[in-house]
Formats: C-alpha cells, sequence, structure tokens
C-alpha cells in the first residue's frame, strides 16, 4: 500500500501566514506541528516511509523535503506547474506502477484536520481491503454536520458491503457545491455525505479509468512513463504539463465513472479552509477565544488570535480574527475570512511581492 | 517671558505606544514630530529657548534632552516625584524668579494638540499684556464644542478687559470634571470655557498665590530656594516632595483665588486624551480610516491604524484601534479605548514590567 499526499495548494487564505513561498500545509497554524507534518504522522502507522509519496511543486520542494526527513527525497515528485488532481494523481500512480505494479493507493489531501485518527486508519484500511478486491474507486465521504456551502457532496446509493464495521456504498451521484438551499434539501433528504478528496484505488484501476474518461491526459502519462529515470525525464513532464489541461479527478473521473464506491466516515474531519473554520476547530477559553501567543482580554469574545511573541490585548472587540506576521498584520471579521483574498489579490494587482 | 512646559505624565491611556519610558509626550503619534517637540516648537517664535523650562520624572529626563537639544540642559527640572501641578509650577517659578525676578510665566502642559498656531501665540500674548500688568492669575481657556465630560469649566464673570482683540474675563468659579447632564446644563447657560490647564502670570503673582493658598508647600518651596544652586539641592528637593502632598493649580490655588482671569481662546485645541481623541483628531481617508503605516482596508471603516512598518489588512471591520509595537499589539473597540488603563493595570498586577 502507497499514499500519495497531494499538496500542490497555494492557501492564499491563510494571507498572512500562508505565502507563495508557505502555503497552508507548511503551516503550524492548527497544532505545534505543521500540517502535512500531522497527515504524514497520521499514516505512518500504517505505511512505512518509503511508501509516502508527496506531489508539490518546485518552490515548496525544499520546506517539505526539510520537514519531512524520513520520506526518501525521491518520493518527493515535483510537478511543473499546478493542473488541478487528475494530473497529481496520474503522475504519482506512474511512479508506484513502475515500483509496485499491483499496489494500492491512498490519495489525500495535504491539509486537512483529523481529530480521531485511530477511526481515520480503520475507515482507510476497510477502503483499501475493498479497493485491493477488484477495480473499484473508492472514496472517503464525510458525514455531514450541516448545509455546507463549501464542500461538494456525494450520493449514496445501494449498499455494496459492509467491512470491518464500515459501510460501503455504490455512488450513485457526485454534486459539486450546492447553494444552501441545495444543501439543506440534501441534508434533508439524507443519504449524502461530503467529498473529502480522500481515495482509494489500485494503481491500475486509476490508471484505467483515466484511460477511459480522460484520454488525452492519458495519452500525456504514456509520454511521461516513457521518459522516466531517463535524462529527458523533467523535459517530457514540462512539456507534457504545459499541454495538459486543468482537471480535477472529480469532475475527470468520478463523476463519470460507474464503478465508484463511498464509504461514509466520521472521525472528526475538517478541511479548515479559512480562518473562519480555524477558530471553529481550535480550542477556546470561557470568553471563547482562541489565542495562539498570549493575549489579555478586556470585554472581548470570540476571537481568533494567532500573534507569536506578541503580547495581544482586546478591549471591548467581538468576534475578530487577529493574525500577525513579522510583515503583516490582519484584522478581520469573523464570517468573512473568505474576502482575505481580496486582500492577496490587491497585493498581486500592485505586484507587492514581498508581502505574498 | 519664559515657558515652563509641564512633562510629567505618564500616559497609560496610549499603551502600547506610551510605556513608563515613553510617556505620551515622547511620542510622535500625532505627526512625524514627537508632541512635545511640537509644544516647543510652537512657543520658540515668541520664546527663545534659553527661556523655556521643562519639568519631568528621572526617568524621562534623558529622552527629552535627546528630543529637545536646544533647550540648555540645566532648563529640563527634574522632581523626584510627582506630586501634581502646584508643586511643579512652584518649583519652575524658584528657578525663574532667581534669573529674572519679575518674569512673565507661562504655564504648559507638554501633551496637547493646537491646529492654529498663529492664534495660539496670539492669545498667549494677550494673555502676558494682562498678566504683566498686576498680579493677575491668567489662565487661558477653550472655547466649548460639546459638552465634554472629561474637561474642567471656568465660568467666565464681568469682562475686565480686551486685548488686541482677545477679550479678558473675571474668573466667576472653576467647575471639576461635571457630568453629561451638568455639561449641558453648563453649555445652555454659557459663558463657560473648558480649563485647558494654561496660565500666565508673573513670577511674583503666583508665588505669593501659593504662599496664600497653600502654605506648606510655600515653605517646603523656601527650603528648596535656600538650597537651590549648593551640594545639598537634589536631598533637599527630594525631602520636600517626599513631605508634599498631592495638589493641582487648579484646586489648590485657582478655585479660591479672587485674582484669576480667563481669556478664552479657539485655536484648534484638543488634550489628545485617549486614542479615540486621537481619531477624532486625526486625517481619515474617505472610509474613515486613519492610517500611521499601510493599511489595505475591505469594507472596512471609521478605524485608526498604527503599525508603521507593516501591512495591515482590514476585512470587514468598523470602529476599530489598531495600534502595534515591536512587543505588543492593541486591538480595541473605537468607544472605549479608556479600558486601555485596565489592560496597563492586569500586567501592573502580573508585574509585566517589560510590557509597561
Amino acid at each position: 500500500m502507497y499514499a500519495v499526499i497531494m499538496a500542490g495548494g497555494r492557501g492564499a487564505r491563510f494571507w498572512p501566514r500562508s505565502r507563495e513561498k508557505k502555503p497552508k500545509h507548511l503551516l503550524d497554524i492548527v497544532s505545534d506541528r505543521t500540517i502535512i507534518r500531522e497527515t504524514v504522522d497520521r499514516i505512518l502507522p500504517m505505511i512505512p516511509p518509503e511508501n509516502v509519496l508527496v506531489v508539490t511543486g518546485e518552490s515548496h520542494a525544499e520546506e517539505l523535503i526539510r520537514q519531512l526527513p524520513e520520506i526518501p527525497k525521491e518520493n518527493i515528485l515535483i510537478e511543473p506547474v499546478g493542473r488541478n488532481t487528475a494530473p497529481c494523481i496520474g503522475l504519482a500512480a506512474l511512479h508506484i506502477r513502475r515500483k509496485t505494479p499491483d499496489a494500492v493507493m491512498l490519495v489525500l489531501p495535504s491539509d486537512h484536520l483529523i481529530r480521531d485518527e485511530k477511526r481515520f486508519r480503520k475507515v482507510l484500511n476497510a477502503a483499501a481491503t475493498v479497493a485491493r478486491r477488484a477495480d473499484f474507486l473508492v472514496t472517503v465521504g464525510i458525514r455531514p454536520t450541516g448545509p455546507e456551502t463549501g464542500y461538494g457532496y456525494i450520493e449514496q446509493g445501494r449498499e455494496q458491503d459492509a467491512v470491518d464495521g464500515e459501510t460501503v456504498y455504490e455512488v450513485r451521484s457526485v454534486r459539486e457545491k450546492p447553494d444552501l438551499a441545495q444543501a439543506q434539501a440534501l441534508l434533508a433528504q439524507g443519504g449524502f455525505s461530503w467529498n473529502s478528496g480522500m481515495f482509494i484505488w489500485r494503481v491500475s484501476a486509476i490508471l484505467k479509468a483515466i484511460e477511459q474518461w480522460l484520454p488525452d491526459l492519458y495519452d500525456g502519462l504514456q509520454q511521461i512513463d516513457t521518459a522516466l529515470e531517463t535524462a529527458h525525464e523533467a523535459a517530457v513532464v514540462a512539456e507534457v504539463y504545459r499541454q495538459t489541461r486543468s482537471v480535477s479527478i472529480d469532475y475527470g473521473v468520478m463523476e463519470k465513472a460507474r464503478n465508484t464506491l463511498v464509504i461514509p466516515g466520521d472521525f472528526g474531519w475538517s478541511d479548515v479552509g479559512s480562518w473562519d473554520a480555524l477558530w471553529e476547530v481550535s480550542a477556546r477559553d470561557e470568553q471563547g477565544n482562541a489565542v495562539r501567543g498570549e493575549a489579555i482580554a478586556v470585554a472581548s469574545r470570540n476571537c481568533l488570535v494567532h500573534s507569536p511573541g506578541k503580547t495581544v490585548a482586546l478591549v471591548g472587540v467581538e468576534d475578530l480574527i487577529i493574525v500577525e506576521t513579522d510583515d503583516a498584520l490582519l484584522v478581520c471579521k469573523r464570517g468573512r475570512s473568505q474576502e482575505v483574498r481580496k486582500v492577496v489579490e490587491r497585493l498581486e494587482t500592485e505586484h507587492r511581492h514581498e508581502r505574498l
């Protein structure tokens, strides 16, 4: 069994902590460890480090190697440019097939939070058992806790199996991010889980699916496969990526394939997609303040404060996100952290690369 | 003519910029110059630097000397401990009398803002003209712009004179800070001005008034006078101050004396007593934000931002005071900056001297 960690994200939503050189997964915003470090630590009990691959961009590779010393350097795969998840997964599948043709491959995002790691590994192991049996494309669903509009939804079909206490369903449909009314309707209807972006399949199964549903990408992967471990490898990868269109594995494969299964899991998952989400999952004091660093709160509640090394005084404020770095300070109303993107866009427009 | 600048304040209300070592008047929070620098620059067109005295505490003397290089070092008078304004003024009067027995003495707070400096000097000159004539104790009043509860009020009596277009009134009464209802009543009644803490009198007049109304203080001043320019000076000053009670010149002299006059002035005055007051007097952009440093405001209004050297991003926030220093960050709701004192008190309780 292999794990592929997709670490291509930029994470502009965590500005000013996240930067071009430091995307979200390289930050220690959730705990004392960085998010990628937690992600790797979480799977090491089931997969040895030499079977863990990380796919990332050129500019983050060095820092990843530094943060993950036990992962062999050659397991850090570099994409010359981000083309969404389908090419990323295809590239990793080629590398794994070369080592172990009949391997089962876990695909994991690099930047999610999971509270109950044992339960998480139990679900993954069940998924792997199912994937090992046939050409199934298995995804882990998350039991919804509310009408979230930030996630895709997976509709469960017929119950197909039960493995080690985990129920396996056929996938009836995959839905893009809904609006609030749609999300409420899906929840009321029942039988939906959130799309976690975690997949389990045999290498041969996913490559076969890519051949069927994304033939252009498959052609490109064939060219790369021929060039792997040759002097031309980097040039061929660069050329194939240049010509490949961006496409997600969800849209490109999962929405179209018929051999898809879903195992709903419930292990304290969050994609921690924004400062708001981070407040939600953070430990908070009696006043509802989540503080990294030192804060003196006078009549102040429900704030997120990230300002290590500085004394932060809050006086009469509520529902604020306050994040400080060496060169920048963010003060954002809680509930509006999606708009932090606008700050990043402004900095981009003004070519303020030193702040990006 | 001499000027005495009272620079004894602590200014805890401007934490985290103001510190034990850096009270308000040593800060450049109003303009590019420090407030004491502005105060001195404002009177230099009418009084030469060798006639400017500054009274301060031991811990701020060095920084004052650095900021005011043209003031002779011996003009920086050091009080061993703060005892409010009456002892401070008495001490300065002794020093001036020694140089020029019949001098006129301006007493000025160190930390006020004055927009119209020409108008300000015109009022002071008129006051000096009146003070020179007889033993009058003249104070400059400020024409009220609203029912302020943070200032004392001076009730104008009979019109006594008019000098260079400035009307001089007898003082009918001096009122301590009123509550809102009282302040509204005073404003409706008319004939009141705010107590600015600025005074003009002959040295002999104020020392005579202290002898009459504060005889204990006068005795102490006599002892100091005998010791001035001797080897015992510092020891005698220390001992007299130790024994002297705190008393303001308003309460100790002005409320009791009969030879008091007031000249109402109107020259864009503010005592800038808090971060809130600073926002009020600051230049603001179209969104009402007053920014020292660089700010990117997304849907954010009416904030005061002091964070030199850092990019501050505001997202969806209103009415905040945001002040950043090397070791501390204040985020305070506008209208509540009086409560910044509570932060300072908390730091004192916890013996966090490095942040005070």
